[in-house]
């Protein structure tokens, strides 16, 4: 019986620490696969198609874009770059269980598109938490921390569109509570269909 | 908010060692509740209603059967143990969770009668080991372990009605998968609503 790779997106509010939390898991499971964009830049020296990104023109990337083949996608100095959903389901059909790191928008893109992937919406502790973590670093005016404050605010209701809430209290416990959600969920019966018969 | 607690029961086919990996779990997790039988033996010197046992006569106790209040029951020497249901959801309001030691037949009336409980079966590795182990024991007669195996194979076809598979192939393993269900079951965005607007 081979066993799929599961699918797993991590999302939350402007501020909360995503990147930080993903590198642990990454560091604690190397094996894990990630997406490969879809970029509409030419391809530059050394870089493969399907290795560093798909290399695809406007029109093919628009196209892909309205068959909700495109997950979520953001534009930077007259390109665009997108997480395209069929390699994923590629990596996983080949075992590999591949964590993402996709906006709100993205993760709620892939469950719709993909019932058996998992969404987890990683949560500040507290505003006042996410407050002094955007101040802290120091990099960004008051206006700049007042407006993604505002923006984290929005976003945090889509919280209720996700399998699971982990709250980034410290990065070992937000990477562990997610490390748990990716053991117990390999354990699901529904992903281990017919293994009672194998025995 | 006020946080349930979870209810999760571990069931398995005869030989599995289902005993010893809740032993390691209780051990790990001294705060989990149990539950508390319901007999229609009397009371002994020193055991105290909704301690040891909740005290009932045969009567009372087949209403209790009847009215599906008990999920399990046995015989023993002329009288009645049984799992009754409503004492669970008790320590679970209040926050504790509870860990329940079932018969596979325990576990599926509880996930009938309480959709949020969480079910695991436990598997052996293999028939073989299944064997082996009950073999290893050197209390039982070869009948006897020939029975109990062909038991066990007809008991395991019951894995499909359960949330979660773990198989046994060492205490701290099937430990700590169960483990990883309770820390991800607690983390779902079902058993967290409104979290985010508390925040």
């Amino acid at each position: 019986m081979m066993k799929k790779g599961l699918i797993i997106s991590v999302s939350g509010p402007s501020g909360v620490g995503k990147g930080t939390v993903l590198a642990q898991i990454r560091k604690d499971n190397p094996g894990f696969g990630q997406s490969v964009s879809v970029t509409t830049r030419g391809p530059r020296e050394g870089e493969k198609e399907g290795r560093e990104y798909f290399f695809r023109s406007k029109d093919e990337f628009m196209k892909l874009v309205e068959e909700k083949e495109i997950l979520e996608y953001d534009e930077y100095v007259g390109n665009f770059y997108g997480t395209p959903a069929t390699p994923l389901f590629a990596m996983s059909d080949g075992g590999t269980d591949v964590l993402l790191d996709l906006t709100i928008a993205g993760s709620m893109a892939l469950k719709e598109k993909f019932e058996q992937a998992v969404t987890v919406f990683l949560l500040p502790p507290s505003f006042d938490e996410l407050r002094r973590r955007l101040e802290g670093r120091g990099t960004e005016s008051q206006d700049i921390v007042d407006k993604r404050l505002l923006q984290s605010r929005e976003e945090i209701v889509h919280a209720d569109s996700f399998d699971y809430v982990v709250t980034n209290e410290t990065v070992e416990q937000a990477a562990g509570d997610i490390e748990a959600i990716i053991r117990a969920e390999k354990l699901r019966y529904a992903r281990n269909k017919g293994i009672e018969e194998a025995l």
